[in-house]
C-alpha cells in the first residue's frame, strides 16, 4: 500500500486500480471504469450504489483487506437502513470512503448492465441498457442577476453530473419543469431517452426531488391474428403483465393479403385499418398498466414487431405495393418516433416508439425480431428457424450466410379457420393422444395438467369446462390420427369400416373423427374433419416449401437444428411438427422450442439499446428470398401436401416413428387390408 | 488556354478556375464554390440555375471570351424558351458547356444564398438561407432481388446529389412517398428542413416529379396587444401577404402582469390563455394563406417572436414565475419544433417552427429580435434602440457592450386606454399639428395624405372618415398641446381662460382639448382628456426610466444615435417623441424610425439560418438589467413624469424647439399670465 493511495478491486468484473485515500467506492468505480448504477450521483438517496466489500485474505487477488478498508458506517447508511433496510454487509458505494486495499463486489442489482435470464426454452441473458432512465440532479437557483432558463440550469446538471449533453425538451414538457423544480426544492428526477444512433437526448418526464417509482416499456408483438404485449420493468427487464387481444382488422380480411385488397378495393380502407389496430393497441396498453398497477405515465417506451403489412397500417401507410412485385416497403429502416405518432396514447404523452426494421417486402420487423432473439447469424452449425403464426417466418443459416422467407401458412396453426378450432386459453385442448390399436384418443386442455383419462381430470377443469381445440391440439390431433393410421397420407380420413373405430362418423360426403362427444351432458361435440386436415395441410405445405425453398438456396438437404418460435411455438410437439410434414426432416433432439421468439426480439430491444444497433446492422446482412414469385417455391408445395411430404427423405423421423401405410382413396378395400396387416 | 482546360471566371463573385473542357457551367460553379442555384440537380427542369455569360474582351480580368465560349444553345434550352420564356443573352448553367475561356455572369435571382433588401427606413440586406428548400431527385427503381425501402432509396439519392445524409422521415409523410415516387415516375421533389445546429435533417413534404410552387414561412410578432404576421416566399424573402390581429388574451388581462394574475388565480388560467392564443395564431396563418393564395400545406415554416409571458403561454407553460423575483424562465434558448407542438394546425402538419431566444425573465425573444434587425452589437456608435409596445423593449450599446431591459409602458402608445383611441387603421388621426397662436389644430388620418385643412380633404376620406386616434397621432397631440401651451410641464390642460382656446372644454374637474366635434354631422367628437395625458405620461416615463437606467449602467449621461422601432415606431415623429421625454436627449438628425424592428427579426430568422445561430450567441452577451427591482427606475420614473421631464438637461430639444413655461396647477393666474405674454 502506498502512503497516497489505495488498490481498490472490483469482483466480478475484475477491475483494479489505485484511487486516493478517502475516495468514495462509487468515485473508484467511475474512474475504474467498474458498472456501478447510481440514480442520484453519490448523494445517498438512491441506494442504487450498493456494494459487498470483502474482508481477509484474498490469495487470488494478491491482497489482504484490513476491517478498516472502508470507512465507517456512516449517518446516511444508518438513515436508510432504519427507513429501508440495508442487507447485511452491503454499504452505500457513494458513502463508503476507501481507507486502504479492498476488494469490493458489485451485486447484479447494483450494476446497471446487468444480464437478465430469459425465462424461455433456450435461456439466454438480456442485458439491460435501456435508452430511457432516470437521472437524479441538483439544479442551481435562478438568479435574477445572471439569468438563464430553469432548461438550461438542468441541462448544465445533466452535463456535469451525467456527461449528458444537450438534452431537448418538448413543448409539452417545459410546462412541467418549473413546478417540479420549485416543488423538489431545485432536485428533480428526470427520465431522459438516449438516441443508440447518436441524436439529441430527450427529457420525457420530470419528478420533483428524488422519484422512487420505476419507468416501464412495452414489448409489442403486433400479429395478423393477435396482438401480444409484455409490461417491463425497465431496470431489471421483469415481464410485470402480459396480455393479447385478438387484432381488429380481421373483420377487414383474415390474412394479409385480404386487407391488402380491402384497403385496394375500398377507399380509405388503409385508414380505417390504421385506426382500429391502433385502438386496440392503445387499449392494450392501458389494460397492462392497469394490471399491474402501474401509472401510463411511467410507461416511457414502446418497441413493437410485425410483419411489413402490419408495419405499413401500423405507420399510417397504404400497403398496396406490398400487394404486388417488386413488394417494396415505403421504409425498411427502424423506426424511432413519438409513441403518439403511432397511436400509443395513453401511455406517457412523450413516450417513445422504437418499430425494429423490416428485411424486405413480405419479411418484417417480426422476422427480426426473430433473429435478434434467436441469433442465426452467430450460429456455427446450420440451423433453420420457424416462427409459426397466419404467417410464416423463416430463418436459414450460420454465422457465415442467413437467408430469410416469409410463408402465407394461413391462420388455422392459431385455431382459426378449424371446425372446433379455438384461440389457445383455457379450456382449449392442446395436447392430442390416440392408442394406435383401440383408436381412442386422451387429451389435456389449456388449465390443467391432467389427461382427460386421469383420475380427477373433470373435477379439476370443471370451471372453463373444454371448449374446444387450440393449434398445437390441432397439430397433435392430425399427427396422431396419421400414427393411427386414420388419416392416410394424402390426408383423407377413413370410415369406421376402414379404421375399425366408431369414432369415423360420417360428415357429408367425407368423415369427421370425435374427440369428445359431450353432448349428452349440455356440452359440445369436438371433432377434427376433412376440412380442418385440408387447412392443415395447406398452412404446413407453405411452411415446409418456404424452409425448403430457402434449403435450396443454401444447397444443402440436411439440417442441424430446427428452431420453432410463434405464439403457440412453446407448446409445439416437435414429433408432431416433423411427422405432420410441417419441417423438414432433422434429429429430433435438435428440434426446439423458443417460444414467442418475435416478442422476446421486441423485449430485447425495449432492454437493450446496443441490440437495436445490432439488429439494424444485422438486417442488412440478412439475404431475402421471394416466395411468392418463386416457381420451385410452388413445387415444393404441391409436393408437401402429403403426410408427411410424397418425396422428401426423412431418415431422422423414420428412426423414431413407423407410420401405416394405409390409403382410404377409393374402394378402400386394399388399404384397409394393409392397414389391419400392421396393426 | 490550356489544350484540357478553360479558364472559367464568375462575376460578381469573382471567384475563377480551370476547369476541363465541355463541363457544364453548373458543375463549374459547384467546382469553384460559385453560388449558384439549382433544385432539379442540372437536370434542365427547373432553369434556377440561369447564368449570363460575357462575350469580348474583359482587361480587367485578362481574358477574351470567344463567341464559342460555351456549346450552341441546346434542345433543353429551346424547349424550355418556348415553354416558359428564357431572357436574352441567358442559358442554362446545366446545359451549356465551357468549350474555352468564359466569364459568367449569375445574376440575383440565380443565386441560392441571395440578399434582398429590406423595405425598411434602414434599408439592410437579408441573406437568403432558409431552413426548408426543395431539392429533386431522381431515386432508383426498387428491386425486388436487392429489396430496400423507397424511403432508404430517397436517402440514397438526397446524399448523391445534394450531400444531404441521414434525413428523417415522420411517420405523417411516410404514407406520402410510394404515391409520390409512383405517380413521378421515380422522380420527386422534397422539402428538406435543415438544423442550423447540425441535427438529422428532415422531409417535411414530398410531390411527384418537379414541384413547380414556391415554399412559404411565417413571421409572426406575437405582441401583447396585436399578433402580426407576414407571410413569406422562401425563395427570395418577399413578404406576399401581411395581416394583424388583436391578441384575444386581451380578454385575460389588459397588461402582461394582468395576464400572469389571471393565470395565478384561476386553476386552469394560463390553459385557457394558451388555447386562445393558438387558435388566434393559427387562424391568422389561414387568413394570410387565403389572402396570398397559397395553398397551407406549402407554408412549411415560422418564426415567432415575442414577450417572455406570451412566449411561455404560447408554449403552454405557466407563466407565474414571470411575476415574481427572480422573474426565472422556464426556457431561454431558442425553441425548434414541430409547428404543431405551438398550435399551428392550419399549414403543412410537417411545418418547423422557431421560436427565438429569450434574454432573460423580462426581456424576451421580441427583444432578441429587435437586436437581429437592429444589430447594436455591431455598432461603432452608442445607440440606444427602444421597440415601443404595451411592454417597451430597450436595447443600450455597442460593438463592446449591450445591454437590454423592458419597461411596462402599458397599451397607451397602442391607442388602448386613451379616450378616443383606437388602433392604427384607416380612418386613425396618426399626425396632429397645433398652430401656437390660434391652437388651432389639423390633422392627418390613415388612408389619406391630405391635412384635415387640405382642399378635397372631406373627398379624400370619405370611405371611412374620421374614427379615432391611434398610438402615434396621441403622441404627436400631446406634444403640440404641450408646445402650444395648451399643456403645462406637469400635464395639466389649462382650461379656456388659461389657454384662451375654445377648445379647451370642461371635462368634469378637469379640462379636455377638442381635435374635432363633427356631432353635427352625426360623426365623432375626438378630444384629448386629462386622463389620457396622464396614460400617456405613464407610458412615456417607463419607457424613458428605462433607457436612462440604461445609459446609468454603462456610465453614460449622452447617445450618438436612437432607434425607435415597434409596430407603430415608423409613424412616431422623432421631435414630438423628444418634446414629450419619451427618450433622452439626442440629436434629432440622429433619431430614426426602424418600424416593427422585432417583425423584421422574426423574418431574417425565417429567411436565413444562419442569422439564428447569430442571435442564439449573441443572446448570451447581451446584459440585461432589471428594471422590477431597481430602485433607480423608481426615481427615474417619477423624474420623467413631466413634460419633457423634470430633472434631465435636454440641450439638443432646446435648440429646435423652445417650450413656453405655463402652469395651470392652482389658481392660474401667475401661469395664464406668463402665458400670455409668451405668446
Amino acid at each position: 500500500m502506498s502512503e497516497e493511495t489505495a488498490l481498490v478491486i472490483f469482483t466480478p468484473s475484475g477491475k483494479r486500480g489505485r484511487v486516493p485515500l478517502g475516495t468514495p467506492v462509487l468515485a473508484a468505480a467511475r474512474q475504474l471504469g467498474v458498472d456501478l448504477d447510481s440514480v442520484c450521483g453519490g448523494r445517498g438517496i438512491c441506494s442504487k450504489c450498493q456494494v459487498s466489500p470483502g474482508q481477509g485474505s484474498f490469495p487470488k487477488h494478491g491482497v489482504t483487506v484490513a476491517k478498516t478498508a472502508l470507512s465507517d458506517w456512516n449517518a446516511v447508511e444508518a438513515r436508510y437502513d432504519e427507513k429501508r433496510g440495508l442487507k447485511e454487509g452491503r454499504r452505500l458505494g457513494c458513502q463508503a470512503l476507501v481507507q486502504s486495499d479492498v476488494v469490493i463486489d458489485v451485486p447484479p442489482e447494483s450494476q446497471v448492465h446487468k444480464q437478465v435470464v430469459r425465462k424461455a426454452a433456450t435461456e439466454r441473458a438480456i442485458t439491460m441498457d435501456p435508452a430511457t432512465r432516470l437521472f437524479y440532479v441538483e439544479v442551481r437557483e435562478p438568479d435574477m442577476h445572471e439569468p438563464s432558463g430553469d432548461l438550461q440550469r438542468i441541462r448544465e446538471a445533466l452535463k456535469r453530473d451525467w456527461d449528458i449533453d444537450d438534452v431537448q425538451a418538448a413543448p409539452a414538457l417545459l410546462g412541467k419543469l418549473q413546478p417540479a423544480l420549485r416543488k423538489g426544492k431545485w432536485s428533480v428526477t428526470l427520465a431522459v431517452w438516449q438516441d443508440h444512433r447518436g441524436g439529441r437526448p430527450a427529457i420525457l418526464d420530470i419528478w420533483p426531488g428524488y422519484f422512487e417509482g420505476r419507468l416501464h416499456g412495452l414489448a409489442i408483438d403486433l400479429g395478423s391474428t393477435t396482438i401480444a404485449a409484455h409490461l417491463c420493468d425497465l431496470r431489471n427487464g421483469q415481464v410485470v403483465a402480459s396480455a393479447g387481444v385478438m387484432n381488429p382488422q380481421i373483420r377487414f380480411g383474415e390474412d394479409l393479403m385480404s386487407r391488402v385488397s380491402y384497403a385496394m378495393m375500398n377507399p380509405g380502407g388503409d385508414a380505417e385499418m390504421t385506426a382500429a389496430v391502433r385502438t386496440a393497441m392503445d387499449g392494450l396498453a392501458l389494460e397492462l398498466a392497469t394490471e399491474a398497477g402501474v401509472s401510463p405515465s411511467e410507461i416511457v417506451e414502446a418497441t413493437v414487431v410485425c410483419n411489413p403489412v402490419m408495419h405499413h397500417l401500423l405507420l399510417g401507410i397504404d400497403p398496396v405495393e406490398l400487394g404486388q412485385a417488386p413488394f417494396a416497403l415505403a421504409t425498411s429502416d427502424a423506426v424511432n418516433t413519438e409513441s403518439g405518432a403511432i397511436g400509443l396514447g395513453a401511455i406517457n404523452p412523450l413516450a417513445r416508439a422504437y418499430i425494429l426494421p423490416c428485411i424486405a417486402g413480405h419479411v418484417g420487423a417480426d422476422c427480426a425480431a426473430v433473429a435478434l432473439s434467436e441469433e442465426p447469424y452467430k450460429a456455427d452449425d446450420l440451423v433453420l428457424i420457424c416462427d409459426v403464426g397466419t404467417n410464416a417466418e423463416i430463418l436459414l443459416g450460420n454465422k457465415d450466410k442467413v437467408l430469410a422467407c416469409s410463408s402465407p401458412t394461413g391462420p388455422a396453426f392459431e385455431g382459426a379457420q378449424i371446425s372446433s378450432g379455438q384461440r389457445a386459453a383455457p379450456g382449449a385442448i392442446e395436447r392430442v393422444e390416440i392408442d394406435p390399436v383401440t383408436k381412442e384418443p386422451r387429451f389435456r386442455v389449456i388449465g390443467s395438467d391432467l389427461w382427460s383419462d386421469d383420475p380427477g381430470f373433470d373435477a379439476a377443469i370443471a370451471v372453463h369446462g373444454v371448449t374446444g381445440i387450440c393449434g398445437s391440439g390441432i397439430i397433435e390431433a392430425v399427427a396422431e390420427m396419421r400414427m393411427a393410421g386414420l388419416v392416410d397420407p394424402s390426408g383423407l380420413i377413413g370410415s369406421a369400416e376402414q379404421t375399425g373405430t366408431a369414432r369415423s362418423i360420417p360428415d357429408g360426403r367425407t368423415h369427421s373423427y370425435v374427440i369428445l362427444d359431450a353432448r349428452d351432458d349440455d356440452g359440445p361435440l369436438i371433432t377434427v374433419t376433412q376440412g380442418d386436415i385440408r387447412a392443415i395441410q395447406l398452412a404446413k405445405s407453405a411452411l415446409y416449401a418456404g424452409a425448403r425453398l430457402l434449403m435450396d438456396e443454401l444447397g444443402t438437404d440436411t439440417l442441424d437444428r430446427v428452431v420453432l418460435a410463434g405464439a403457440f411455438g412453446a407448446h409445439i410437439s416437435p414429433k408432431h411438427a416433423m411427422v405432420l410434414g410441417m419441417i423438414p426432416d432433422c434429429d429430433l433432439a435438435h428440434v426446439t422450442s423458443a417460444g414467442n421468439a418475435a416478442g422476446t426480439g421486441a423485449r430485447i430491444a425495449l432492454c437493450d439499446i446496443s441490440a437495436r444497433a445490432r439488429i439494424e446492422a444485422e438486417v442488412h446482412r440478412i439475404q431475402k428470398v421471394e416466395t411468392a414469385i418463386e416457381p420451385r417455391f410452388q413445387e415444393h408445395f404441391v409436393a408437401a401436401n402429403a403426410i408427411p411430404h410424397a418425396t422428401a427423405p426423412f431418415p431422422h423421423l423414420s428412426s423414431v416413428v413407423s407410420l401405416p401405410e394405409v390409403s382410404f382413396n377409393t374402394g378402400g378395400g386394399d388399404s384397409s387390408r394393409r392397414r389391419r396387416r400392421r396393426s
